[in-house]
């Protein structure tokens, strides 16, 4: 992984274990796919990410400084994902926020993960057990507590399950637990609102601010039993067609296509990683 | 810092950036207080650590290994506050478990954090705005998912406020947000349930086995403003009275005084760090 990860700015692959990032989880990420060293979704990533520091009061990093640093370590990959992880940097015990916060950058790129022929005939998925807790100081933002995504992914190891359905304590639907999730019910699209709990994903702000027909609202189980179509929407992994979900069978529909469709004008490929 | 800091096993101050503790704070903790290089809580300190890694899934680190760590970083420190920090180790990019995790162990020794006459006279508290969100799965064990702690003591700055009440969106009483908290009503000692949310002291367990006639159970707000005595419990401050809340005077009465002497006891001083 030699140049392939910056820490401020700085060719290391370490951080201070007195980085609050370890000892809290108090900090930020986005995982931002490149395409040829560019990013298509770059200015929805950073204003999430600002939107993350201002929620959680972290000074924000200079975009235009995250974006020579994304650059350098996915140079020379066609294809690339680049984790951007922001902490509120070193502290001392206490949760107390320090009086002078130095927050710590880590720009890290990785191979784009292989997904087959997904983009093509869907993905299936489970309903997963763990409920997503309400917290709306948290929710949509992408912070580094994400425990509830590690152990409900963590509820199956069958590989050809791709992704997990999360739902809140009071059994609305939220997201899969690495994407978005749309679905299409009476010739309607919808997406589950993620203001009390779950991610508003990058890829799903794109969604909605391409279309005016796009609702968010809540969703229940028993609703998506009824959808003509259900697709995820990941940064990284693109328009991804839901093929089942526990057993039950949906169709790859013709909206998921079209939005696959936006996303190659996006400039990313469906074949490899979409 | 030097020779103060283990990462497994070796002097060391630096973690991967590829460890999961950063990336997810995908792990537990334990702060741990030492008098003349013995920790009096030590077995309560290991029992919640093994518990907390028994429902994340993490393998259990030796607990002769980390008392032979916690020893070597604390030696020469008449008092000291030892935190041990363990992760699922190095994963890249993604929630799913690595098929053969190999966690990480940080050891790292601090001074007793100066607490004045505390304990003489108490502290002073303020009623927190966050709302702790309810997580059956998370509630009780000490995990590194500590945002809403923080964003919870960054409410104030004000240093004479010592503690932040936590409660939880339907309005019980949780906790501080660094210690457990404890209340005389009614002439009967009460302490909230952590099962949906909030941390199990090791403290708190400490008094609840030590007395049969300690009550857990739900607390509001309302309550609180009937009771006789408050106090914190925490396993690096000891017993700490509440000397008002929100501008509500309490005096320290006898039962924090009874349970400062068996803190005492214990082998804690209460004159430092108590």
């Amino acid at each position: 992984m030699a140049g392939r990860i910056l820490v401020d700015g700085v060719a290391a692959d370490r951080v201070s274990v007195l980085d609050r990032g370890l000892g809290y989880g108090d900090g930020l990420f986005e995982s931002i796919r490149l395409v040829g060293g560019r990013a298509p979704l770059w200015a929805r990533h950073m204003q999430r990410l600002a939107e993350g520091c201002q929620r959680l009061l972290i000074p924000s990093p200079d975009p235009d400084q995250l974006g020579h640093e994304v650059r350098q370590v996915g140079a020379d990959m066609a294809q690339a994902v680049v984790r951007i992880t922001v902490t509120r940097g070193i502290g001392e015990r206490g949760y107390a926020l320090p009086a002078s916060p130095r927050p710590t950058r880590v720009v890290a790129a990785f191979p784009l993960p292989p997904v087959g022929d997904a983009a093509v005939h869907g993905v299936r998925m489970r309903v997963c057990q763990l409920r997503l807790a309400e917290q709306q100081r948290l929710a949509g933002i992408k912070h580094l507590n994400r425990l509830e995504q590690v152990l409900a992914r963590a509820e199956w190891s069958d590989p050809a399950i791709a992704e997990g359905l999360l739902r809140d304590g009071s059994g609305r639907v939220i997201s899969a637990t690495m994407a978005n999730l749309f679905a299409v019910i009476d010739g309607e699209l919808l997406t589950p609102a993620v203001d009390r709990c779950g991610i508003a994903g990058v890829a799903r702000a794109e969604l909605l601010d391409a279309s005016s027909s796009v609702r968010v609202t809540e969703v229940g189980l028993e609703a998506l039993s009824g959808a003509s179509e259900l697709f995820l929407s990941s940064s990284v992994r693109g328009i991804v067609p839901v093929q089942s979900l526990d057993g039950r069978r949906y169709a790859p529909g013709v909206v998921a296509r079209r939005w696959q469709q936006h996303w190659r004008d996006l400039g990313f490929s469906m074949e490899q990683g979409g």
